[in-house]
Order: C-alpha cells, then structure tokens, then sequence
C-alpha cells in the first residue's frame, strides 16, 4: 500500500516533505511519479488533474488538502465508492474570522465610500463610522470557520446571526435554519458573509433574489466559494445601490480574469483567494492524524457525507 | 453670569440645543450673538475664531468640544489665567479603537500591497495575511483613547506595547517612559499608533529619526494630531521601503489640500478627520456635568494641566 499526493499551486512542497517526515515508514510519492498505482490505497489532494485517479484500483480514501471539498466532489474521475476526509480547521479559522472582521469594519466605517473620495482628492468629512452595536452580521454557514468568525465578532460587539441547514443552539448568536430563516435573518442584515461548503444546494444562493431581501445599502463578504455568488447579481445591486459595497476573496473562474468588472469596481475589494490560506503545519498534523486513524480502521474527523456535500 | 458657544464645522446645532435644553435656566448664547460679553463667565468651543475671546472679561473657564485642547492652548487670544477643561471619552473611545483596529487588520492582511495589485488587474495569490500573534502594535500614548485601543487589540490576540510620559501599571499590556523607553519599543513595533496629545514636547514626534527606528516594512497609524507627523519623512519612508503604508486621519492642514502627495500614493489610506467624531449624546453630557461641577466649585474630570499641555 501507498500513499499519492497531489497540491495544485503549491510552490515548496512544505506540506508534502513535512508529511514524509512525519510517517517515514510509508511509501509516499508526489503525482505523477507513482511505481505502481495499483498499491495506492490512500490519496492526499488540492485540486487534482483529471487523470489523477486513472488506475488507482486500491484507492479507499482521499484526503482534501483544504476544508472545502468541491474540488473533489465535482471531479469527473473520483471514484463513487471511496471516502473522502477534509480539513476541519489547520489554523485556517483564525485568519479567516480575521478577514471576516476586516470586512466588516470596512462596512461600518464606509471605506469604499471613503476610497472613493480619496481617489477623488475629496474631503468628506461626512462619512463617518457607523456604530458598532448597529451592525447587524449576518453569517451564512455555521461550521468551524462560520463560528469562529461569529465569536470573533461577538467579542467586538458586533449583532452576529448565522443560517445553515441543521438547528444548532449558540450562545449569544441568533441561528436561523430552513428558506424561512434565510429570509428572516436577511431582513435584518447589514453584512452578509458566505463561509458555507459549496454543494448542489448552495451553489448561486447569492442571487439577485437574495440580495433584493437584505436592508438598502448592505455589505457582501465572500470568503466561501466563487460559485456562491451571482457576479452578475452582485454588479446589479452594487449600481442600483442595494448594496453599498463588497469583499470578495473567490471567484467564478480564478485567477479572476484581467477583465473583469470586479477589479475597476470601485466599491469591491478583490482579494486572491487568501482569506485563509492553508497553514501548513496544523494541515500536516490533521493530514497525518488522518492516515493513521483510517489504517487503524478509526474515521477521522472530516469525514465527508458525499450525499450531503460537506 | 453667561456661557458663550462656538463650534466650528458644526452644521446641525445637535450639540448646542441639547446643551440648552438640558441647561435650561443658563444664559446661553451662540458667538457672535452675545448680549453682554461682559457676564460670560464660560465658553463651550471647537477651533474658535481669533477674536472670540474678545472683551470675555469675567470669563473663568473654556470647555473644549474635543478630547485634545491644541486648539485653545495654540489660540493667540486665550487668556493666561482662564482654567481649560476637555473631554475625556465621551464615546469617542470606541470608534477611536475601531479604526486601530481597521488599521492593524490592514497591514496584517498586506491590505495596500493588495490594493495596488487590484488597481494593477494582478492575482497576487502570495501576498498572505501576516499572523496576528507575530503583529506588534506600539501606541504612542497612554491616555483613555490609547488605552481603550490597547484593550481592542488585546482581545484580539495582538501583542501591544503603550509609551506615555509618566509609568502606569497596565496588565498585559508593556509600558514604556521616556526618551530610551519610546526606543526600546520601536525596535519591535510592526504597528505604530498615535494617540498622544498635541503638545510642545510630542509635536513633529514622527519624523525621520523615529521612522529610522522602527523594523523595516512597519505601518503607521495617525489619528492623534496631523502636527505630530513630520509628512515628508512619511513620504520619504514609504518610498524607501521603510513603511509598507500608512492609516492617516489627521493631516498638518485640513482640509487635506487636493494637491498634496498623501492623496494619490497608493501606501497611504487617506480618511478625513472621522477617526472618533465626538459623538453628541456623550459630549453633552460630560459638557453639562462639567459646567454643574464648576458652578459648585468642584474640579471636573478633563481639568486640563496647561504647563503639560493635556
């Protein structure tokens, strides 16, 4: 038995020579250098090519190098029967609660407005900060990621709601759940934040029709998946004024085309997907935690329901 | 006996009727309608013009609209013996730690790099946040607004340091003195905040010198006085790569004139004077305390020190 490891974009092989370090008695290889396929039991991935898993006959689970599994779920050649583990956290929900709140002080502080003026060379003395406690978040998703953003958020004083599919009790967070929640909590919402898993469910959720259910002048953060987002929506309200501005990390297609509206727009801030890059030392350990618990038989944390999409 | 009330800017008289409703038995007039400058024995002022003080022969104390009083103390026409009394909070110090921590999240998140490489059309996928925990922030200032800032970025996770004049006991924060104290902080500072007073000793306090001082790659933040930054060593700062940007919110002149460089360079976020606009329900009430206080003969919170300036 072997293990195949596969990181689309990865420049330094921190993560892969750490793993290696880290189970010296395994026979780990780096795609597509592989002695013989049909020993591969195990897989640990970012983004694999489409042939990744031609002749992998042995293969019984695959690891995601990263807490969203779409990448995997969508492949062509992912075997039906195979398991798949994501990351739950590696470190990534703190930068990730951080870049939530940079965007929402951005909102409360009318920024884009404020870069506006100052591409203007104007003086607008009159944009000044909204109160705190009138910023009401609300947070679409409640898994690691979308509740630590949400404690982060609580202890700043900030209105935090989140929505998902199951009723979960958080304390001092109101939790909406089901179409009628969604509506509920948008009705109230002056920031919107998507950190939901992209399924077959949630793909295009921010539409035009979503949007037209938010206050005037709300904020989009978008620091889930690009297929998330209607970009075409977004534009709509962002120049019919329905929304006041927005911060997206991902994208439709990525790298965002040169093209794009998004990169001239004066009120969306553009970030290269690097709201929470993948630390490499928590992967390592949650990525080795992984394989040692699947060969005792154990399932690790992150196992993916494929039915369910996350 | 009567109160005279100046407030530059001031468009909408919140402040002014509130003071007068809830001081309603007080002559209080707005300059220049003043039946007899003679009876005033107290002014209530924001950057009051040259020859406000003008025959006020009975007046015994200014209270300044604003928590810093280099708007009186500069004033050519202040009388010598007359007491000077500021705000101390009035709700300013929430907003204030706001945008601190607007600031910091944006030289963590490498906010300005960012930015050029939006305005660029440029995906710069390695341009990742810097970890919070490695983020120092030094504040320039110990007093209720760099102090309510100091405990903002406590709670979320920054390593702070604060240097002011004379030593305090502060937990979880390091405290710096005097002229070796404010070096040894700057040589770990990553962050640089300023919240000091405006004073003979602090003014031009951020020139080359000090910049030199910082680690390579540091951001300021200025939201004390414009006066306190030498704005061409900024400038020259950034270009040499010493500075990576800068948060300014107060400029040596304001309005900040349209042609200056701050404007247009893309490592400097320009905002306009609304760091912590004083909010009119906190200042009116101290305002309104205060003058209670003094009628009694009882020293107010905000009796300002002028030999120290604050």
């Amino acid at each position: 038995m072997s293990i195949l490891y596969y990181c689309a974009g990865d420049t330094d092989d921190a993560i892969y020579n750490e793993i290696k370090r880290k189970l010296p008695t395994h026979t780990i290889t780096k795609w597509p250098d592989c002695p013989d396929k049909s020993r591969v039991t195990m897989a640990i991935v970012w983004q694999p090519p489409t042939d990744f898993f031609d002749s992998l006959s042995s293969l019984k689970h695959v690891l995601s190098i990263a807490a969203g599994v779409d990448h995997l779920l969508n492949h062509p050649g992912l075997p039906e029967h195979v398991d798949v583990i994501r990351l739950t956290d590696a470190g990534m929900s703190g930068p990730m609660a951080d870049y939530v709140l940079y965007g929402v002080l951005h909102a409360q502080r009318q920024m884009c407005a404020l870069n506006t003026a100052q591409r203007q060379q104007q003086w607008q003395h009159e944009l000044k900060p909204h109160s705190a406690s009138k910023m009401h978040v609300g947070i679409l998703g409640a898994g690691e990621l979308g509740l630590m953003a949400a404690k982060k958020l609580l202890v700043n004083h900030y209105t935090v709601s989140c929505w998902s599919r199951s009723k979960k009790e958080l304390r001092n967070i109101t939790h909406f759940v089901g179409k009628d929640g969604l509506d509920e909590m948008l009705s109230t919402t002056n920031v919107l934040v998507c950190l939901l898993p992209l399924t077959k469910d949630t793909s295009g959720i921010i539409n035009a029709a979503l949007l037209a259910k938010l206050p005037s002048q709300a904020f989009v953060i978008n620091a889930g998946r690009g297929d998330h987002l209607d970009e075409q929506a977004l534009l709509d309200a962002l120049d019919s004024g329905q929304l006041s501005g927005a911060l997206l990390d991902v994208f439709n297609t990525e790298p965002l085309p040169a093209s794009h509206a998004f990169w001239t727009h004066p009120q969306v801030v553009v970030t290269p997907h690097v709201a929470a890059p993948t630390q490499a030392e928590g992967a390592v350990t949650q990525l080795v935690d992984s394989v040692i618990s699947l060969e005792k038989g154990v399932n690790p944390r992150g196992w993916v329901d494929r039915t369910q999409g996350y």
